[in-house]
């Protein structure tokens, strides 16, 4: 062992963390989340001091170790744990990796500024000291280190300071403070409310909400035609969208409004696998990001999208069908197996409907009615009559 | 001819051209490309009343007919047309087409209403009376034909009221007016104002005006570091970006920033080919929509983005750099040889010496020197030695 540690090189500090940074005033979350930092590196000097294998216990993020839990009704993570040892020279890698994330967000946490999940591979890039070994040879080799630190340190990427793509936007009767400016969401004309990645508290306040629900819908081409009839002004709720599968920041702010400011959920999502898969990921949270369901997640959110049994009930004419094909049968089949799928007549009704005939169908099917037929009939009549799915 | 003719289907009344509508108060530019398709319309049927055969004379969108207008430094079409016969079989298609997307554009304008291209094709679509063949099989089919009738209308996409997806974003000392409501870019926090995707100045107008200049940046974490950092405050100017590749609805507003408020317009790329073509996209137009270069493009616009030169001068580590691939080179060389680039020395010493390092550049690069270099010291100084590529 002594031999190994030996050749360990030394990492060479990185410029990014040698820049003199003004003291910034932390909040509660920061010092939280720099604790848990702390403490992970606190474990780690003892295990050297007591002259012991630094190691770090990664909880598994693999399937097996995902369940649905039933009271919640979300997906959650199990208590599995993968060792992670600095003296194996198959793990070797990674256990520095893991550290170097560790690392790069306490740093960035310090100086009060935020990147991208891109940005800190960059910051965090280069050639471990007296070799040509990079510490990551691509942004592919990163990624996966942060999520593992985001459950090692129980801490959301946007805690870490690190944000996704955004891509979503808002209108409706809600007034926010972003940063410090407030935002009247009743106001922002054709364009919208760009939804931030980062939508914690520390960052966006709801100030005053009016609203008494939330449509979601999923294209942005779809939100514009809402926006333009005004829906949320004659429904008096706030309108969103995610482009397609929604990101981290929209699907938290959706949490938030519900949990919040108790406001019903409603998603307008396409009939098709994919649109059922959306839901699912809104409403249960995703395999793969289990470890963070219970603020990503709103289990009680409602699915006011498009049903195989609209194509005969709104009138639609043969042009609108899309035939399945190959693939959306396949998923179909692993979505009705979900279990909060398969538990509810409903939607096993639902998927199997599509299934038999054959077809799916996109919102903007619904444009071949007319062009105002789903701002103005199809989803006013639905929420009229609680016609959703759960 | 008269056999043609009664083999020629009636086109079944589509049920989005019947609904009721009430009547709406047109802009002067609704006016205006009403008459452009009413022109139209006036001259098939005159040619039908003379018996002549109904053609419309398309002008050709093909590389052959576009060229680079020296004085005025966009991309411009030339006077080529092809003819689109009625009484053509293999013509008769595409000519029901385009007389069916001009009449689905003079439907929009009348109810004041707008749609995505996905949405005109929903609404066109249906089966041919008493045949079972589809107005249009995909959306493959439409989307050409919508801009067939952009040349043919001389009328922008959006002023047929058409709109594409949006994504883009915008912070800065500027107040507009979207759709009726004030927005103040200095005060949207994190998120930003999104911008639409038609930005014509019937639906934004700009009412307040501080800044000194707008700073475009090709993606929306680099504009998160930017806007994170204030930069737009300190100097005073205006900050975008496009999501990479920047939709119409940024080009135009960009435009429309510069002719209108007179704001140089800098634009912070990558060091590699894609750059380059985003930079020649917002500078002279793209070549598949040439014939709207005039509302579209800003040739003054400057290149502030990553150069070859900035490996070295910058210091940044051998990790940053990403290797050139045989498409990279590709594309280098033929953007070296669009001729607003090949008669430039700066340009052609530019790409040769990326050639020459075989490596590019992302932004983010710029992240390993220090987070907030690249708001802090590497655009300033560019700005302040006016040192950018034109």
């Amino acid at each position: 062992m002594a031999k190994a540690r030996k050749k360990t090189a030394k990492i060479a500090p990185n410029p990014a963390f040698m820049e003199s940074t003004e003291p910034v005033e932390l909040s509660a979350q920061d010092e939280r989340t720099l604790g848990q930092i702390f403490n992970m590196a606190s474990r780690l000097a003892a295990t050297v001091e007591r002259d012991d294998e630094p190691l770090l216990a990664i909880p598994t993020r693999s399937l097996g170790n995902v369940s649905f839990n039933e009271k919640k009704r979300i997906l959650q993570m199990g208590s599995k744990t993968t060792s992670r040892e600095l003296f194996n020279l198959s793990q070797a890698k990674s256990f520095m990796q893991t550290t170097l994330v560790a690392a790069g967000a306490k740093r960035l946490i310090e100086m009060g500024k935020t990147t991208s999940i891109r940005g800190l591979y960059y910051m965090l890039k280069h050639d471990v000291r007296s070799t040509k070994e990079p510490t990551f040879h691509d942004q592919g080799e990163c990624d996966p280190i942060i999520e593992d630190c985001e459950v090692l340190l129980e801490s959301l990427r946007e805690e870490l300071h690190l944000f996704a793509d955004k891509r979503g936007d808002m209108v409706g009767n809600i007034t926010l403070v972003d940063s410090g400016d407030e935002i009247d969401c009743s106001r922002m004309g054709s364009g919208g409310y760009a939804i931030p990645s980062i939508v914690e508290p520390s960052v966006i306040q709801f100030k005053e909400c009016k609203a008494d629900f939330v449509l979601h819908v999923e294209k942005n081409t779809v939100w514009q035609r809402f926006n333009e009839d005004k829906f949320w002004k004659k429904h008096n709720c706030i309108l969103t969208h995610g482009s397609g599968q929604p990101p981290r920041g929209v699907r938290r702010l959706l949490n938030r409004l519900h949990n919040e400011l108790g406001l019903p959920i409603f998603c307008l999502l396409d009939n098709d696998p994919w649109g059922y898969y959306i839901y699912s990921v809104v409403k249960q949270g995703s395999i793969n990001l289990a470890y963070e369901s219970d603020r990503m997640a709103t289990p009680d959110a409602k699915f006011i999208g498009l049903r195989s049994r609209d194509f005969e009930r709104c009138g639609l004419s043969d042009g609108v069908k899309i035939s399945l094909s190959d693939v959306d049968r396949k998923r179909a089949k692993q979505i009705a197996e979900y279990p909060w799928f398969a538990n509810k007549k409903d939607w096993r009704r639902e998927i199997d409907t599509m299934m038999k005939n054959g077809f799916k169908l996109e919102v903007e099917a619904l444009l071949s009615r007319s062009i105002s037929y789903m701002t103005e009939e199809y989803v006013p009549r639905l929420l009229k009559e609680g016609d959703f799915l759960d």
